[in-house]
This record gives structure tokens, C-alpha cells and sequence, in this order.
């Protein structure tokens, strides 16, 4: 029985298997009418594990809820306080009651990760000696894990990558799926280091009703608004699954060793999947966690596994890089740091994240100047009040104000956009003259990107998903 | 609810998994003590989900056990008529109290394959024009599954393809693990068909407690011995798991589109995998699969789909193919064929498989002829009697002892052995004798197996895995 004991564990994770294991053993000795000697032997060492995992979790363990940075509720369901408006976030699911949005404070607190303070903010723009992003000034990439050890690194002159992806389930992109390409650039700018960018077709394979080469071609043709982005073709690599994983056996490599370390009750405990889910799900999310060591992209980092890794994503994505930690140092590589944004919001109101399917939740990368104009006045959820005469008296309310939202992603100038929204409050900008102001914003941005997009060729495309070494020396 | 309904079933596994979730359903109805009509109305479904599955497959309905080709008990657990003593057979277990071996014809039952008749060896006779092997004479070679489709179509001109593989979980390779390997090359030979062998490095690091390299070491060692059979080198292509996913995307696609047609409760039923094992696991079925359809060869089937697959292999590796066959049609595949063995038996009896890892278990291909004579002479199961008086009064058993059934599987000459069989059990064969017999037949046999092996050079063995078109046009 020493084998089921707490202390042959060496890690969190084993104790929590150890746990679950013996957890069944009672159930099925309880079910099987077993002696009472035997069950309460086998209940005194479940106690005993409990405490132990107590003692090196500091948390109580709990039936399908792995330990350490994946100690967060299975599908996010209900939190121990009772509390049942929950917002739901997960990398299928983002939901909230709230109209101003997710409560991303009390995200941070479930997820485990840390919140990107003024501190950070002013750090990271001495380290880099750039004026900060909007995007850090404004809170809109408003959680991290282990940025300061990035810092202290880089400031010691090692350097590190950046990774970010997409899954292409539609040929069509909207402006929120840019937030995170928009970020990585200047961050690709403002450290000058190498970055990766995946695209998950395989992924959207496995989750909709597609065929691969559907879910190929929606791959390349998002890398092309990827590329429009700006990113510097000799800094840069984008690939999709389904071609790099058959041209990489070092990416292949660090996908097996993540799935011989990772079981089924831990992704089922982290993504909610269950025993009728296709095997290809529940095997995935160690080809998103792959792309984070640096020795699956030999050509760029010459077969280095140290390098270190900064994924800037949408905090829905948190869970796939919570298991990746979780795995990094028992297969002897250094655990990934994150920068995680808020959602961008659909236009009917911050409740949900845009959806690619629906034309009118959102600008898309391919709308018109009068589709924009159109959009925004007929659809963009309003924080003003019924009359002209009531908002005069008492103003608007910029924190439900999704053309406010998006003024707050997309204008550049902060005192602009602090005056706008003080006359918003006060009631001295109107709801139509504040969508102007949007419009006014959004139809010069998509124009110059559809530009840069025209200018993208098939042969550039290529160019980018081609794994070859960048100018960078590792 | 109609959503639950069997009408809505396209297929017996979709019926067998609406089934599973309504019984589910139930379960969870009866724990919350919801109200009896909402009881009531869920068993009602599905008691008539279970009629609509009895229609469908002509079986019962058994939880955690899927149907048509699939329906083997999971785990190979005790049979349906209470019988405690049926043999396991799964890929990682083979075990029998009975010491002529495990009893094949429940196993053919109970897996639903088809018996090797004389019939068909007559007709394999026919259609290749040679006579046949002595693995298909002698019932080594016992069962099968559309072997006949596989002929038809070969007098139409309609060629196929063959696959094997083996798992290299060391260097060491035992003369019972070329089994597989001769049969296959004298299918080759009398068909003149292209053949591709896989060699699962990433599933043997995944199942054991070795390193990505050393698998990968063992997969290139193994190809050595595998080559020293005499494959041809322009009609054959070796593969690594581990190489050759990381140089094919078309391979990596058929790996997902298997992986998104069958679930964990698949697997679960199948393989018994359970809740703790790791997802490198629960996904590999899949990758064991993907060699069974011609498009993973592009480079040798030229992009084309539909070309036939026979596998000839040990019974043991039969549930891979199962799955495979089963997920063939809802992907555009044929099924593969199979042609399964029966097991080589350990020096110590019939009860178990070999074990590469107990050097005395088995006769190794790197044995010299002294090795040879004293493994056999000292550990060979011998079915004599106590003493040379005994013996020769009551006869040995040839059923049991080990030395004649390597005979079985290593002399050529049927009359031969014919009359060593008759003289053993009449006692004119002395054990002693016997063993003499096989050591001399042995001996020589590994002694040329060890000269080819020197002849192949590293070159060559890069010669047969490079991924290249074999001399057949498709």
C-alpha cells in the first residue's frame, strides 16, 4: 500500500492522481460491500493524502480539479462562495451577465495569474525605453505570469520569444482578432526579438464541422491579414499545424512529451472535456502548448531548449498555457510567461466575445467605409440616454458604451480620450457624435489595412510559413 | 429530446453513444431524486434506444463496450458465460493457463474475425500462383478479415498494399518477432506489392520508462534486423513514428482525421484505457491507424486513396484494426484487410508471449550457435516424459513441448515434421533428440540472419526510410 502513500509523490500532480486513485478504490470497496476493516483502512490513508496535499498544495483537495496553476473550477462552474453568476470563460465559452464586461479582477484571483500594475506598466517601459502600448497604459492586456523574470532576463541581455496564435475557423477576421497581433507587434518592435505565430487548423478541424482543407485555407488566408499587421518577414515565422507538423520532427518530438505528461483527468479537470469527446480534443492541447519551448523551432533557436517564451493572448487562452507550466519543468524546459488581454467586445454590448459567424457582432477586416459607418450607428450597443433632453441633464455611461470600448482600444491619444469620455458623463457628447468619433477612427484603420493586405502576396504568405532561421543568433 | 432518439443515429456507434449518454442521463436523474415522471420518461427512451441498438447490430446493448467490429469485453474481462479462464489478448498483455496456448478459435469468435480455412489457403495458392507458406499451411497464419475481398480484387488487376510494424521497445530482437516480417515478405514476393513497416518509437516511449532518443535508437536498430529478412528495397518503405510524422503532412492529416472519428469512450472500451492515463496514450491509436490508408504515402501511391491495405500481423495488434476499420468508412477510406498470427511461444511454455527483456525467454537474433544450443537444451518446455523408460512406452506430447512447436514454425518440410510429431508422441523421439533437431535447424538460420544483418549499412538502412516512390505505378 506504500505506493499510494503521499509521500512517494513528487510533485502536486501525483499527489492529486494518488488521491483520485484511492478516492475510487473506496468508492468501488463501498460498492462492493468489502469488509469494513478494509474500507476504513482504505479511508484512513484517503485522509491521510488529503492532508498531505493540503500541506503541499495549501489547497483542499477537490474530485476533478487538478492541483497548483490548473486549480481552477472544471468548466468554470460555480464558485466556492456559491456564487452562480459566474462569468464564464474558457477557450470555447466567454459569457458574463455584466454589461460592462467580464470582472477581469476577480479572473485574475481564479486563474492564479497577476495583475499588470502601474509598476509593471513603468517597468516595462524602462526596460524596453519606449512609451508604453495603449493597450498597458489602458488595462486592455491587464493580467501576466512571470513578466518580471522575462525583465530581469532580458535586462542581463537574454533574450527571449514571443508566441501568439489564432484559430482559423473562417476566412473573415474582425478588429478583435487584431488586439493581439496589434500588441505583439510592438512588442516584436519595441524588444526586437524573434516571434512565432501559430494557426490552429488542426484544432478547428477537430472542434467544427469542417474539412481540413477548409480549415487550411482559412489558415492561409488569415496569415495574410496577420501579415498586414506589419510584422517583419525576418523576424517572423507563422505556421500552420497541419503543414509544420509534418515538416518538423522536433515539433512532433515536443508534442509526445507533452502528451506522455499529461493525463486525461487533468485536461478533463482544465478544458471540461469528457469520454465522449473525440480523442483528437483531448490529445490538442499539447500541440498549443508546443510552440511555447523553443527547441520545436530549431531553424531559429538552433536546437536551444532555454529559451524563454512571452505568449500575449486573450486571458480565454490561459488554460492551455496553466497546463504547459504545469508540464514545463518535468519534461526539463522553462515554463512560458503570458501577458493576457481583456476581451474585445461584440458591438450589441460587452456580455459576449465576438463571433466570426455573425456579420453584424462586429468590423470586419474586409467592411466597407459605408458598412463601418452603418455598423456602428445601427448596432453598436449605447450608453446614452433615451432622449437628447435626458442626456443633456445626466449623461451618458461610458462603461456600457461599446463605441466608447472600442474608442478605448483604437484611439491612440489619451487626452482625447479622456475628454471624450468626461463629455460623454457629463452629457455634453451626444451618443451620434461620439459613434462619429468611432467612425471617424475605424474607417481610415481598415482602409490602411486592407491596403497593407493587398499588397500581400501568395509568394509573401510562403515567405513567412516557411521554417528557415531568422536574423536573430542563438 | 428527439435528439436522443435512435432515428437520429447514423451509425451503431452513434446509437451505442446516444445510449451511453441517456443511461448517464438516468443515473444522474435517479441521484438527483428528480421526480419519478422524469424517471420514468428517460428509462422509457432509453429502453427504446436499446430495442433500436439490438435492431442495428444484432447485439445487446453493454455499457463501456462499443459496437460492430469493436465489441470485444473491455479489458478482454471475464466472457459473457461466466468462464473465468479466458486467455487475454491485448496489445500489451497475452496470457493463458493453458499450455498448448491460447485457445484461437474462441479468440476468432470473440474478436469476429474469420477462420484461415483450406479453403482459403487453396484459393491464396491459386491466385498467387506459388504454394503455400508454411505459417498459412500449418495454421500459424489462422485468422483473417476480408482476405477474400482482397483476392477478388487482385484477379481484377486491382492491386493493394501491405503494412506491418513493430514496436521497438529495445535492441534486442527475438526470432519470434520475425514471425510477422517472414510472412510478410513472402506476401510480397508472390504478389509483387509495395510494403510499408512502422516502427513505433513515439508509442514505445509513451508506454514505457525510456527517452524519446533511445525509442528512436531502438526503431533504427530494429529496421537493421527488419531489412536482414531481404525486403526489397525498391518496393519497400520504412518508417519512425517520431521521423516520419514530422517529413509527411499527409500523414499528420489522416492522424487527425481518425482522431476526431472515435472518442475516448472508444478507446476506453477497446484498449481499457482509463481516466489516469496520459493523452499521448488515449490519441496513439490513431497514429497506429493512419498507415492502414494509401494517402499517407503520397510519395508512393501518388495522392491516390483508395488502394487496399493488408496487414499481416499477430492477433494481439487486432483492436488498432478494429478501430481503424470501423472509422474507414466515415472518412472515405476502405478497410483494411488483416491476415493475424498466432503467438510465438516463450522457451518456458505457451502460457505467455516472449519477453524481449528475459534473455532466457527466447532464442535472440544476436545468439550464437552455442547460446542457441544451451537456451534450448536448458529452458525449452519439453512435453517428454520423466524418464527415457516412460518415454519410450508412453510417447511425449508434442501439443506442449516448446522445441516441436519451433519446428512448427521453422522446418520447412512438412513430411519432416510430420514424422517427428508421429515418432515423439510414440516415444521413438527423444526429447533430447528432439531439441537436437531444432538446434541444428536454428543454428544456421540465425547464423545467416547475422550475416545480412552485417551486410546493412547505416546507408542502407537510409535507403529504405527515406520517403520516396517505391517501383510501382499507382
Amino acid at each position: 500500500m506504500t505506493d499510494c502513500q503521499g509521500e512517494g509523490a513528487k510533485s502536486p500532480m501525483e499527489l492529486y492522481e494518488k488521491l483520485t486513485a484511492k478516492g475510487d478504490e473506496v468508492r468501488v470497496l463501498k460498492t462492493a460491500k468489502a469488509e469494513k476493516a478494509e474500507i476504513d483502512a482504505a479511508v484512513q490513508l484517503l485522509l491521510k493524502l488529503k492532508i498531505d496535499y493540503k500541506q503541499m498544495t495549501g489547497q483542499d483537495y477537490k474530485a476533478g480539479c487538478p492541483p497548483s496553476e490548473n486549480s481552477v473550477a472544471p468548466n468554470n462552474g460555480p464558485a466556492a462562495d456559491g456564487a452562480d453568476d459566474e462569468d464564464t470563460v474558457d477557450p470555447w465559452n466567454v459569457s458574463t451577465n455584466n454589461a460592462k464586461g467580464v470582472d477581469y479582477d476577480k479572473l485574475i484571483v481564479r486563474f492564479g495569474s497577476s495583475k499588470i500594475d502601474k509598476e509593471l506598466v513603468d517597468r516595462i517601459e524602462k526596460v524596453s525605453g519606449q512609451k508604453s502600448h495603449r493597450f498597458l497604459r489602458r488595462g486592455i492586456f491587464f493580467s501576466h505570469r512571470d513578466m518580471n523574470q522575462v525583465l530581469d532576463a532580458y535586462e542581463k541581455q537574454k533574450s527571449f520569444y514571443l508566441y501568439t496564435g489564432r484559430g482559423p475557423s473562417s476566412e473573415a477576421m474582425h478588429v478583435g482578432h487584431l488586439i493581439p497581433f496589434i500588441f505583439t507587434k510592438w512588442l516584436q518592435d519595441v524588444f526586437d526579438i524573434p516571434l512565432v505565430i501559430q494557426l490552429t487548423d488542426d484544432e478547428k478541424y477537430l472542434w467544427k464541422d469542417l474539412s481540413l482543407e477548409d480549415c487550411h485555407r482559412f489558415a492561409v488566408e488569415n496569415a495574410k491579414d496577420i501579415i498586414a499587421c506589419g510584422f517583419d518577414v525576418n523576424k517572423t515565422f507563422i505556421f500552420s499545424d497541419l503543414e509544420y507538423m509534418g515538416a518538423s520532427p522536433e515539433f512532433y518530438r515536443n508534442v509526445v512529451k507533452i502528451q506522455k505528461h499529461v493525463t486525461f483527468n487533468q485536461v478533463k479537470g482544465i478544458f471540461g472535456f469528457t469520454d465522449s469527446d473525440c480523442i483528437g480534443k483531448i490529445s490538442f492541447p499539447a500541440i498549443q502548448a508546443a510552440p511555447s519551448f523553443s527547441n520545436s523551432f530549431p531553424q531559429i533557436f538552433k536546437g536551444r531548449k532555454d529559451i524563454q517564451c512571452l505568449i500575449p493572448c486573450a486571458i480565454d487562452q490561459d488554460p492551455y498555457f496553466r497546463m504547459t507550466r504545469d508540464v514545463a519543468p518535468r519534461i526539463g524546459y522553462p515554463k512560458p510567461a503570458l501577458l493576457h488581454s481583456t476581451f474585445f467586445p461584440a458591438l450589441q454590448g460587452a456580455q459576449t466575445k465576438m463571433s466570426a459567424s455573425d456579420a453584424n457582432s462586429s468590423i470586419f477586416l474586409t467592411d466597407t467605409p459605408k458598412q463601418i459607418k452603418n455598423k456602428v450607428n445601427k448596432h453598436a450597443f449605447s450608453g446614452g440616454k433615451d432622449t437628447v433632453e435626458e442626456h443633456r441633464m445626466y449623461g451618458g455611461n461610458p462603461d456600457v458604451d461599446v463605441a466608447f470600448m472600442y474608442l478605448t482600444f483604437f484611439l491612440e491619444d489619451d487626452e482625447q480620450l479622456e475628454k471624450i469620455r468626461q463629455d460623454y458623463a457629463s452629457g455634453a457628447l451626444l451618443t451620434g457624435e461620439l459613434k462619429k468619433l468611432l467612425i471617424e477612427t475605424l474607417q481610415p484603420m481598415i482602409e490602411q489595412h486592407q491596403e497593407r493586405r493587398k499588397q500581400v502576396t501568395d509568394e509573401t504568405v510562403k515567405q513567412f510559413m516557411t521554417p528557415r532561421p531568422l536574423n536573430f543568433n542563438f
